[in-house]
């Protein structure tokens, strides 16, 4: 009985990491990636006085993923926008998000239930990014584990490691952070993703590739679903980190001070200037909450 | 007798489409080019006390096009510095802007209508280039538009598209203000003229190449002829603008208004941060006029 | 007997410049780099609360030359992180130095005569890498001369030629200084050398590459042993240059005029910012002296 259900078990996960991802969950994808573009402060001003740089912003925040791994790997970085059906796609996103009349395609996509689907897709894939760039940085270098862990990881977390530099293509600076300082649950998974694929990847993870996509995006896919749905910006690998830190590093990792960020955010801050320790909140759930309200109010 | 004139005008074309740029437009191009880096307010200090900083502030700004496409494409960066002509030209022509006794070279080149003719010439330049840089993309990707568009974009606007990093080479920094948030005209007339090279090089638009070279070359020398001679900061792609952006963004892109730029640039400028909207003023244009003072002070 | 006495020599040479660099000479380059990361202010707070950002910071003392040179080359950014071995043994230093209990093993390396050891041992690295980067551009360029002292002079600089972009990992931005401005001598003494080397490489220096391998070796290593031993942030370099630069360039270059760079380092500093010429004293050399007490006081 119970070698009929692995063997179907086995079956659901091959069958499930064949699923094409385009159109729908590469739609899903942008929908999710450009809402967060709009919830940044100052985006939608952004749109409608220099829509190219806001049209660039979105495509970083679509395909920084492949922008970064073709960086590592040596290839142009402009490679995967020869996907002209990709970049239109996702450049209608952007249209209806921003420009859409009475704003109705931001205000469907932004009801909770849907976005929540949304948001489930797209952690489908972002777990398949994490298997295709490891597998692809393995045909390169069969013994590089250093090369698979980091491909792995910038195809998983995407836009978020050049986050200063997106940043800076809408004339906003801010050097006192980044997400390698303050990493978001979506970059730590994506992290810990990349180190288990490598496993994987190298036969030391007894494990198929498709049983691994699958279970792996069932724990991403639960995890943000329950982050987004309550605002909450935990993350699920406190714990873990919170036993594991102090017997390594000597303290809690990213320790969680609050810091009064009063001020502007004066870069540069001299010699020695303290890490101005943003609560590590990660971008996506503080952009969940409060920096909704300021897009309203931006509206 | 129609078909005669059209026929030479066709040869004409052809002919002015293989008239080889160097060393005589590839030198005025970097005339041109290094002359600007001399009106950035501190360039003539900058060459005093850190010449290499200086000269390679000069190669970005003569070969800065050839770095982007080459990173674009995943070619290497430096590849263009084997042409060791090309280099020795450009370090001349820096030499002599900046270090030439009594200032003579540059109070020549400086001397309007001898300026005129350069700039004539540097527009002859960055046609062919944009030209060459779409050729070389459809060679790697046949059907990448976008790729296409690009590469011809980054190849006709330069340095302008890393301002930012060659600013910080000197030791300035100005991050709420770049090329994409305020473009000058010749970035813009990049932009527009890679679209229609893409649109020639895919067959779309039903025009030799030398000819759109041609008509192409002859629209950018007398706007930038006109611009130059009447310091004006105006841009002949405003009008049209101005009928499109509020129909397809719902207000003026890059908008004129004038805002009290006051205080230093503090960069960062914390979540929230409005653009100071510098006044969309190229920066070609604004270093003609309000900088050669500055730049006369600084000698 | 003359004779003998310079076979013997050439031998030598030859034989020194086969000497493997792993793991004994690239260990001690680690060590010093690494060292060198850990007087940053803020660096050991960093790496109790931000270790992975730590981590990082320390590969790219380790490997940034490598970094550097495939980016200039085209070659993949990552692919100096296929060596484990190496990965794993610059890894392990930068546990030892920030996590060892007592700081034990910091203490030991930082003991003069055990650390002037390292760095003559770093510098062996440093000027084979020279070589050997020249080599390398000299097979993909056989005449482009700029290509290859550019690829020597980054092989040779390491992490110093993106000392911004480290700081940025770090949350630290000074925009307006950077090694290119305010060269210390190991970047000074690598651009010199990749001149040297491409002469020789391409036979305008009648001398085998293993000799001058060695000789040079010999003046690195006694120059920076005095100046690390007598924590003396002068330059052999500067008397030639003294020279030199003002009838090439009509002034001393890069001035030790000592500006009170009052106030923390406010970037931009919008138009025209006067260059907060920090006094030309080597990153290192600040490093070594007053930085090893604000070291001491972060421990």
């Amino acid at each position: 009985m119970e070698l009929l259900s692995a063997l179907s078990l086995g079956e659901l996960a091959l069958s499930f990491s064949r699923v094409p991802l385009f159109p729908v969950f590469d739609l899903s994808y942008f929908i999710v990636s450009i809402l967060y573009l709009k919830y940044e402060p100052g985006a939608v001003e952004l749109s409608r006085r220099h829509p190219i740089a806001s049209w660039l912003c979105a495509m970083l925040h679509c395909f920084g993923s492949y922008i970064l791994a073709d960086l590592l790997l040596g290839e142009p970085l402009i490679d995967y926008f020869s996907n002209n059906s990709s970049i239109l796609l996702a450049s209608a996103v952007w249209y209806l998000i921003f420009f859409c009349p009475l704003d109705l395609f931001y205000k469907c996509v932004c009801f909770l239930p849907v976005k929540l689907i949304f948001v489930a897709m797209k952690e489908v894939v972002r777990v398949r990014k994490i298997a295709v760039g490891i597998h692809h940085a393995h045909h390169h270098y069969h013994h590089g584990w250093f090369v698979m862990i980091a491909t792995g990881w910038v195809k998983g977390s995407g836009v978020a490691l050049m986050s200063n530099f997106e940043q800076l293509l809408r004339g906003v600076w801010k050097p006192e952070t980044n997400e390698i300082l303050h990493m978001s649950f979506p970059t730590k998974a994506s992290l810990y993703g990349a180190i288990l694929f490598t496993l994987q990847q190298t036969r030391w993870l007894p494990v198929s590739k498709a049983s691994l996509i699958f279970i792996f995006t069932l724990f991403m896919v639960s995890c943000k679903v329950f982050l987004t749905a309550t605002h909450s910006h935990s993350s699920p690998f406190d714990a873990l980190e919170g036993y594991i830190c102090p017997v390594l590093f000597g303290s809690a990792c990213g320790g969680d001070h609050h810091h009064d960020n009063h001020g502007g955010s004066h870069s540069g801050g001299g010699p020695g200037a303290q890490h101005s320790a943003m609560p590590a909140k990660s971008k996506e759930e503080l952009s969940e909450g409060s920096r909704k309200k300021k897009a309203k109010k931006a509206d």
